[in-house]
C-alpha cells in the first residue's frame, strides 16, 4: 500500500494545528466579478471555475491540510466543467493539499468499481501501470443506500491505493432525517450504516489508528456527532455543515478524539465567498477577495483551536 | 411544460410495442476488437466507448424507445470519457432515442440543484434561455438517502422542462437488501421511501397517468416488483436486472399495467455484448457483433411481448 490516506491526513493536520477543510462549491453567482467578466457559456464558466479554485487552493494550502471537490457544480457545466475539476484536482495536489471529491457516487459491485478505479485509482507511476485513476482523487464520498456489495470495491481500491472512501452516514441537511433516523430494529438507520462502516475502517486502520473508510456525519446534529464518535473509534469523520449550515466550533468539537485528530470540518461558502460575508465584506470587499478567505481561514482554525485544546 | 417524459415513454412504447432500454455500459474488456485497436489511453479508450455507443444506438433505434446511459464507465476515463457521454447523449437523441442517464446523483438541496440543473435543463432553446442543461439527458436517475429535501430539487427542475426522475427504490444487487430490507415502524425501507415516490409521481402526472418522478426496481425482485405496482400507481418503474443479473420476462410482467404501461426494462451486457453470449457468439461472432445486437434486443422484445399479451 502507498500512503495511508488517514495517517497523511493525521500527519498533515498535526503539523499545521489544523483540521479544516476548505470546501470548492464554485457557484457561478457568488463568484468575484473578475472571473464573471469574460462570458457566461458553459466553457467561460467552467474556465472561471477552474481559476478561481486554483487562486483558493494557492491561499489555503500553507493553512489546511485538505480541499473538498464538490463534483455537482462542475458537473452541471457538462464536459467543459468536468474538465475544469480535473484541473483544480491536478492544482490542489501539486500544492500538497488533499483532495477529497465529493460526489456521493454510487452503483451496483460491478459498475462501483467503475467509479472506485476512476476516482481512486493512484496517478500512473509508469506506462504498465493498471491502477491508474483518472481523477486521481486522494477521497471519495459514496452513498451507502445500494448497501455492502455496492462499498466493497471503493474498499477494495482504497486499499490498494491507500485512499479514503467517506461514506455519507448522518447528512447535514433537514431532510437527512427523513430516512436515516427512521427506527429500524430498534435504533436509527444511521447507526446500522454506522456500524458496517465502523467494520470497515476497523479493517483498514493505519498507524493513526483510524481506516481507509470514513463517515460523513453532519456539524449539525452535535448529539449524533458525539454518539457516533463514541461508537466509531477507527472511523475518520468529514463533517460538514460548518457555518452557513449552522454548525459551530462547540458543535464539532465531539468529533474528535483526545489528540485532536478522527475528524476534519469542511467550511464551503462562509470561506470562498467570505468576501460576502458581513463581517469581511467591508474590510475586503470583492477586489480583495483572497484576503477574506485567508482571513476566513485562519478565523476558523481559531474558533477549532479554541474549542479543541489539545491543539495548543 | 414541454413534453411530458412519462407521456413521451408512453407513446413511444406504444408505438414500437417495445417496452426494452439499451443499457450503454461500455467495458473495456468486452468491446468489438475493432474498437480496441487505436489503444488504451484514456483519450483512446474514450473515443472507442462513443463510436462503440453510437453504433449502438444506430441499430436499436428502430427498436426500443429509450437507452440507459452508465455514467460510471465514462467518468472513470476522467474529462476525455464525460466528453464521450456527451457526444453519446447528443447522439441518441438525434436517433429519436430517450435518453436516461444513469447517474444516481444526488446532495443536499441547493447542490442537488446543480445536478438537476445540469442533467435535466433542456436543450437551449434560444441564446437567452436560463434553463438550459449541458447534459440535456431526458431523465435521471437519484439516490433517496439524502431524504426529501435532496429531492426536491430535481422534481422542481423535472417540471420546469418535463424531464423524469428515477428514484433508487428496490435495487437489484444482493447488497441491496441490507438496508432497503430494513423493517421501520413495521414495513420494510424501500416501502417509505416508495411512499415517498408515488407522492412524487402523483402530483406530476401526464396524460398517461404517470408521473415526472419514477422508481427503480429491480428485476431479481419479482414479488417486490408486484407489491410495489399495486402501491405505486403513478409511479413509472425503470427495472434493472435483466437477463445477465437473473431477470426473466416472467419476473418483469408484474411491473406494467394492464396497457403494457408502467416499466420499461433494461438489459445492458445482454445485448450491447450480446456477441459474447453462447447463443449468438457462433451465430454471429465479434466481427457481426451489431447483427448480434439487433437479434438480442428482437428476442428479449419478442420474451416480454409474449409475457405481456396486450402488446399483440
Amino acid at each position: 500500500m502507498k500512503h495511508h490516506f488517514a495517517d497523511k491526513l493525521a500527519e498533515r493536520i498535526q503539523q499545521l494545528k489544523s483540521p479544516v477543510v476548505v470546501g470548492l462549491d464554485p457557484r457561478w453567482e457568488h463568484l468575484p466579478q473578475t472571473f464573471r467578466s469574460s462570458g457566461e457559456s458553459l466553457f467561460e464558466r467552467a474556465n472561471a471555475y477552474a481559476l478561481f479554485c486554483r487562486d483558493v487552493c494557492d491561499v489555503v494550502a500553507p493553512l489546511v491540510p485538505a480541499v473538498k471537490v464538490q463534483a455537482a457544480f462542475f458537473e452541471e457545466l457538462g464536459p467543459a466543467g468536468m474538465s475544469a475539476m480535473a484541473e483544480v484536482i491536478d492544482h490542489a495536489q501539486h500544492q500538497d493539499l488533499i483532495v477529497i471529491v465529493d460526489g456521493k457516487r454510487n452503483d451496483i459491485g460491478s459498475t462501483a468499481m467503475a467509479y472506485a478505479r476512476g476516482y481512486l485509482g493512484g496517478r500512473a507511476v509508469n506506462s504498465t501501470d493498471s491502477r491508474v485513476g483518472a481523477w486521481h482523487a486522494d477521497a471519495l464520498t459514496v452513498s451507502p443506500y445500494l448497501g455492502d456489495d455496492s462499498l466493497a470495491p471503493f474498499v477494495e481500491v482504497a486499499k490498494e491505493c491507500g485512499a479514503g472512501v467517506f461514506v455519507l452516514v448522518k447528512t447535514s441537511n433537514p431532510g437527512g432525517r427523513m430516512l436515516q433516523d427512521l427506527i429500524c430494529d430498534g435504533r436509527p438507520l444511521y447507526r446500522r450504516v454506522a456500524e458496517h462502516v465502523e467494520q470497515l475502517a476497523a479493517g483498514t486502520a493505519g498507524a493513526c489508528g483510524y481506516g481507509l473508510v470514513g463517515a460523513v456525519v453532519g456539524a449539525t446534529y452535535p448529539e449524533q456527532l458525539a454518539e457516533l464518535r463514541a461508537a466509531m473509534p477507527h472511523t475518520w469523520f468529514l463533517v460538514p455543515g460548518y457555518g452557513s449550515q449552522g454548525g459551530t466550533a462547540a458543535d464539532v468539537a465531539a468529533a474528535f478524539d483526545a489528540r485532536g485528530l478522527g475528524a476534519i470540518v469542511n467550511n464551503s461558502r462562509g470561506i470562498i465567498f467570505a468576501h460576502e460575508r458581513p463581517e469581511y465584506a467591508q474590510r475586503f470587499g470583492a477586489d480583495r477577495w483572497q484576503e477574506a478567505v485567508e482571513v476566513a481561514t485562519r478565523d476558523m482554525i481559531a474558533e477549532l483551536r479554541a474549542a479543541l485544546p489539545c491543539y495548543t
